[in-house]
């Protein structure tokens, strides 16, 4: 079994190293990550300037692009074409819960996994006061297992996020649908030394809304919260209330 | 009425200064968008190095960060916190339809500014042969008057596809949902003057899928397409099945 293995917080962070621990008895690992921290990269594609592989080690390698470049150069440099069994992209250093997984360069990471037609999972640790990566690193095993004895539903890819608890019970998890958590906006001016502005984009996550049902409600009852996403991205309630515009005219 | 305008193209870009011209008909409209091309940067942030804004005449801005980024300075800094009535992303030179939303600066700077409760919609040129942006930047102003008037659905964007046609009908529309539409992946090596290899992701586009529904469907005959969007990636066909996993264990 090849599984292929990257993040967003640079393929030197903890997270990814306890991921692809723990995967290794499942079969070879090759993790393609980049090169340094590319947090809040999105789905975002490097078009306007080219990439370099740098080697760290065998089967690990870091790119000088987002997540979503990896994937690509992972697969068709690295993995000379052939696809991988299984993408994991994690263990990412906080949650990835609510409206912030749209900033993710991990969560999307594994849908771009899944766009190219490979089984693929995001998992997150939330929080991040513990540092202690051994649930969520013994939980994508699990959740590696169930892919590949029942199959992911068609153009899904499952978002976790595991409490940062060092007793964690791993069967406590829920399945949930995606609930609210977005970061307070903010801007900070700051004044460069010759008299000059410059801003930094702030922000510290405001309150999560959501009931158990959501990954935001169960992570705050000490779930583990596992979500299907898909790219789909239609409001499909939304369909039949914009036709009825203007046709009364 | 105070409208705020960005696109990934570029504050430069012929697109946004269409878009502008038209919507100034309906009140003040203020530009901030990137200060060079940004196509590909999805909802990516700048967390790690900070932002400058330039000024390139009365109510137009230019930003060294990605059309998230220019959303979030244009508010909070340009606008003082003042939330614009309306925000308007593009036009964007090509289309933005299929799975190939989920890469676009211009989509997700509209998705920002749902996110922070600002009426918004995307607007894209199809295939980019006339060059001509009248008949989108016209149908953009049709589109702000219906929001104005019907109001948009909660949580909802809409994402606009204009054909390029001088002669587009602009009552020739459909509401759609995303289709299927992706490009081709591929990496292109090459080799520098000191004999080490570098990267390009490419791709062209593939073959777009889908029914008069969708909105590849949809400017394949000739319409305009009106994608309603949201920022909830669940996928909610596919709870049931993961909920089924490990219950006979």
């Amino acid at each position: 079994m090849l599984i292929l293995v990257t993040n967003d917080d640079g393929v030197h962070a903890p997270g990814i190293r306890a991921l692809s621990q723990s995967l290794k008895e499942m079969g070879r690992v090759v993790i393609a990550a980049p090169d340094r921290e590319r947090s809040a990269a999105s789905h975002s594609l490097t078009l306007y300037h080219p990439l370099r592989i740098g080697t760290v080690s065998k089967d690990i390698y870091a790119i000088d692009g987002t997540p979503t470049d990896c994937i690509h150069l992972a697969i068709h440099v690295i993995l000379k074409g052939e696809k991988p069994d299984l993408l994991v992209s994690g263990i990412n250093r906080g949650a990835n819960l609510g409206q912030n997984i749209t900033y993710s360069g991990t969560v999307w990471a594994a849908l771009e996994g899944n766009l190219m037609g490979i089984p693929s999972f995001a998992v997150s640790l939330v929080e991040y006061k513990n540092h202690d990566y051994r649930p969520a690193a013994e939980f994508s095993v699990k959740v590696a297992r169930w892919i590949g004895e029942y199959g992911l539903p068609k153009d899904t890819v499952l978002n976790v996020n595991v409490p940062d608890d060092p007793e964690q019970d791993l069967d406590r998890y829920l399945i949930t649908h995606q609930g609210w958590q977005r970061f307070n906006e903010s801007v900070i001016e700051k004044e460069d030394p010759r008299g000059k502005s410059y801003f930094w984009i702030g922000g510290e996550q405001m309150p999560p809304e959501g009931g158990i049902d959501t990954d935001v409600g169960a992570v705050a009852d000490g779930y583990i919260s596992v979500t299907p996403l898909h790219a789909d991205m239609t409001n499909y309630q939304a369909l039949e209330a914009i036709r009825s515009w203007n046709r009364e005219k």
